[in-house]
């Protein structure tokens, strides 16, 4: 890469949600096409996106918004790749790199890339990166600065198409690192599903205790609950299709935590203090990790704000 | 309360931790105390809290603290705490009110409650705030601005001195409720005893893969896994006292936990995508209660900072 960022003719985004609309503000600030192209499936959405001003042009189709585009990425839940690619299949410009955003890479591939013509480049990329908002107003041009974006491009992909891609999400100020589709899956797999799934067991567990009112679980959620709140609080839709399509990598971590759960729940029946300190001393080493590398930030409470002590009257 | 807050001629807080730390400077910023003792066990400890000048005295030893204090809180871990009552009963001021800082209540008043004298008001608190920092550094005057503090006051305490109590808290910008330790244990059981918990453990997971390594999982962190590792960085030794001490309580919410981690597993097995996604929508409810009631930011991603798009050079 040159410095200089690569330009499309034309960007197609297929979805306008949280990821959909970032790309097309970060695409938009950076220049990186010279026209957007957005669609999205349901009227109220396409409405919504014309209001925002955001994107060259809003159209009613699938179809149409592929349509001479240079570069179309889908940003729709995963359980919607494979008979979105089928439905843009015949009308893709000869040499345009096609692309996606979903969280889940094998199925993802397994699902689009039979449709796909020979005179494309498939490119498949997943920006790990996001919010617990959703919808076309959710987006903002800077979730992806200093974040990953993966991508898995199939054995014998055009390295030009790869690197163009590359560039691309390096504009929008991603970091760029290429791997196989499996090798994807199970790293998130750890990094993503899991927390998700526990994070809306823990809290659907919360919500439904005899013992406890929800009214209570929310006035006392700074005790840690409302962390995993916030998570458990994302699109339902394409988290739902993130556990269909990567169930097996999930089910595998998912295991291994059961066993770890098991081990740490018995030094508490046992009373096995020096067990839990052990563990709770090791834990702190990777937060250390993640801060050092820019992945979370130093300020306590993830920088959550304070308001200030009101001086009492005297 | 008439809006004036209460003095107490002598604070004397045992233990400068993050909540020791955090009393010091918003009793102080607030006027609360016309001196305030502090002693901490490790001497690095205390030289620190005397370089840091938020209090009025250090000293050396627990017993030289409570000396003539109208208020002794006990900012220590809860394994400690009846070792210390049993220590300073014997020097405790007549009418003072001795008071601590737990997150486990069933098990400090029954520690602590047999070594007091009858002349001394005992009335057992927790304040529901923190974060993953500790040590005498961590703490800052507005860290209980808009949290909960419980009081669990044993049958037939004083209700002067509750009150007086009551409004310390409320004077450093806490709400105060009260209830029995029982119900307290429960309630933090599920809001935070048990999230702390899964945090450990998947952390602990995550650094032990054999399939995807410390690196990966730190680099990719951004996914949902690094929510987790906050909590999961907090004190070894006061959480290890917490699951000790609450054990009855987090046993039995983690029992319930599982079966509903049972069932959600049971849903991606078997490929349930509506079990899935109804389960995904009831648990965002939650967080907009949070939110609603300002137990939360409602800014995305907890309002964790952004970075500028540097334009790309033309």
């Amino acid at each position: 890469m040159n410095g200089v960022a690569p330009q499309f003719a034309r960007l197609a985004l297929i979805g306008f949600g949280l990821i959909g609309g970032s790309i097309a503000r970060a695409a938009r600030a950076q220049g990186l096409a010279a026209e957007i192209i957005t669609t999205a499936r349901s009227e109220k959405t396409r409405a919504r996106v014309a209001e925002l001003g955001v994107v060259d042009r809003v159209v009613d189709t699938n179809v149409e918004a592929v349509r001479d585009a240079d570069l179309v990425i889908l940003c729709i839940p995963v359980g919607a790749c494979g008979a979105v690619a089928q439905e843009i299949a015949a009308h893709l410009k000869p040499g345009a790199i096609v692309s996606d955003v979903g969280s889940v890479k094998g199925a993802v591939v397994k699902d689009m890339a039979p449709h796909l013509p020979k005179h494309v480049h498939f490119v498949p990329a997943h920006p790990v990166a996001g919010t617990e908002h959703s919808g076309p107003d959710s987006g903002f041009a800077e979730l992806f600065i200093n974040r990953w974006c993966i991508l898995t491009p199939p054995e014998g992909t055009d390295a030009g198409a790869v690197d163009r891609l590359r560039a691309f999400w390096a504009a929008m100020g991603a970091k760029v690192e290429v791997m196989t589709p499996e090798h994807h899956d199970l790293v998130l797999a750890i990094t993503s599903h899991l927390p998700h799934l526990i994070a809306y067991t823990i809290v659907g567990t919360a919500d439904e205790l005899a013992q406890v009112t929800s009214s209570e679980v929310i006035k006392f959620s700074a005790g840690g609950f409302r962390d995993f709140t916030r998570i458990a609080a994302s699109d339902p839709t394409m988290w739902r299709d993130v556990f269909l399509a990567n169930k097996d990598a999930v089910l595998e971590m998912l295991g291994t935590f059961n066993e770890d759960l098991a081990k740490l729940t018995r030094a508490i029946r046992r009373g096995d203090g020096e067990a839990l300190f052990d563990h709770f001393t090791r834990t702190r080493a990777i937060r250390r990790g993640i801060v050092e590398i820019g992945q979370d930030s130093a300020a306590p409470d993830f920088g959550r704000p304070h308001p200030q002590l009101q001086k009492k009257p005297d």
